[in-house]
């Protein structure tokens, strides 16, 4: 029995998510039925995060324990030969038996896609957020470097959260234009639930002149949901680096 | 009563080609449908050019007559927020009442995408070709330089085509490579039917080592489909961009 780390790509919008649950088809689930296959027996997964409904990967991680000969690349190989088209294996190596692909975790980096055109682009459907208004990417620039560094990022939580320490560290917050696309990335230590999803939706309210980029550091300070921006929709939203 | 000329972009994979059908959903039915909503009676739309179920365009032209005051940016949007995210109508313009979309056409570029690693990419799916085999991309473009002049492309015309003079005249054909993407570009006056797709399949097979790269020449010469290689699949297939 030995431990492996497996990376992983997948279109959020064929899957429910990543993790396993009743009532829809997950990218842990896709996982474990190959392995099953391959292994001829049930295997648990580890993945470093969840992924919400919809949300893509580009790089996601997850470990698990498999008793077998076979070389990494072979099970590279017989994965994505057992895996639907919508989720393939990049990448399996050997670990330590006490990695954990959640706990050793130090950071994450997601991407979220616009595409700023009046006009829709069909092959960015489902894969970008269209906004058809012009906007304003200096201004979201200026909002975004206030997100940079340690806070209580309670303002940017979705409601219904458990979780009880809300301070993480955020070591990049950046709005890249080229062409008609327009790139939001964050780079964290950790994440809140659907905490990019909020900082795009409210980097966009910024970028329509919807919200002042001077008022960032005042919604983050004021702990409240209610002042920061929407929550952006999950399928332009792209989990793209692990960091171990 | 003016005649328009729409620019428009679709995913092959959403429809059965560019020509009305009677079973399966073409392009030129859903957008006749949307102009039957927006101006209330039945249209005949004339597009560029058929395009085989399953190819893609980044730009396909086709001309319409409509009796409208209508100005063309709003004719843009309303044809867009009645078709489906597969399709959209990048640009309308007023021209002159005898221009013709498919007539006055002076040429094509198709590209050919196409991913050439040992992985699959799950956002390639269905949108290029996957080739495992590491790919000799100088071999293919010594290939490719064989197909630029004028010439009787019977060799690279699918089989049953009704068109009697084969003689077309390639302008540009190249092979581009970058990462892991590989992309094939052909420019001609008029395209035979799967013209570019078996062009593409004898470049892939130059590719692997199937085929010689000095044999090309031969092959267009000899006026012999069987001397070509296989039609590559048309979801890879992007026409790109209408000369007139």
């Amino acid at each position: 029995m030995a431990r492996y780390l497996l990376t992983i790509s997948y279109i959020g919008s064929a899957f429910c998510g990543w993790q396993v649950q009743p009532n829809g088809y997950t990218v842990q689930r896709a996982l474990c039925d190959a392995c099953e296959k391959i292994f001829g027996k049930t295997v648990n997964i580890t993945g470093c995060s969840r992924t919400d409904s919809g949300v893509n990967a580009t790089e996601f991680c997850c470990h698990t324990d498999l008793s077998t000969d076979m070389p990494c690349e072979k099970i590279v190989k017989a994965l994505n030969a057992n895996l639907p088209d919508t989720v393939a294996v990049k990448d399996c190596k050997k670990v330590s038996d006490d990695f954990h692909a959640r706990y050793d975790c130090k950071g994450k980096n997601y991407v979220y896609k616009i595409v700023n055109s009046a006009v829709k682009d069909p092959f960015s459907v489902n894969r970008a957020l269209f906004v058809t208004k012009p906007l304003d990417v200096a201004a979201m620039q200026k909002a975004a470097a206030q997100f940079v560094g340690t806070h209580d990022f309670s303002a940017f939580c979705a409601a219904g959260s458990s979780v009880k320490d809300k301070v993480r560290t955020v070591t990049e917050c950046s709005v890249e234009k080229s062409g008609n696309s327009v790139i939001i990335s964050v780079t964290a230590n950790g994440f809140l639930y659907n905490m990019v999803r909020i900082i795009a939706g409210t980097l966009i309210e910024v970028g329509k002149g919807e919200k002042d980029y001077r008022d960032i550091l005042g919604i983050i300070n004021s702990g409240n949901r209610e002042n920061a921006g929407y929550t952006a929709p999950p399928y332009a939203l792209y989990l793209n680096k692990v960091y171990y």
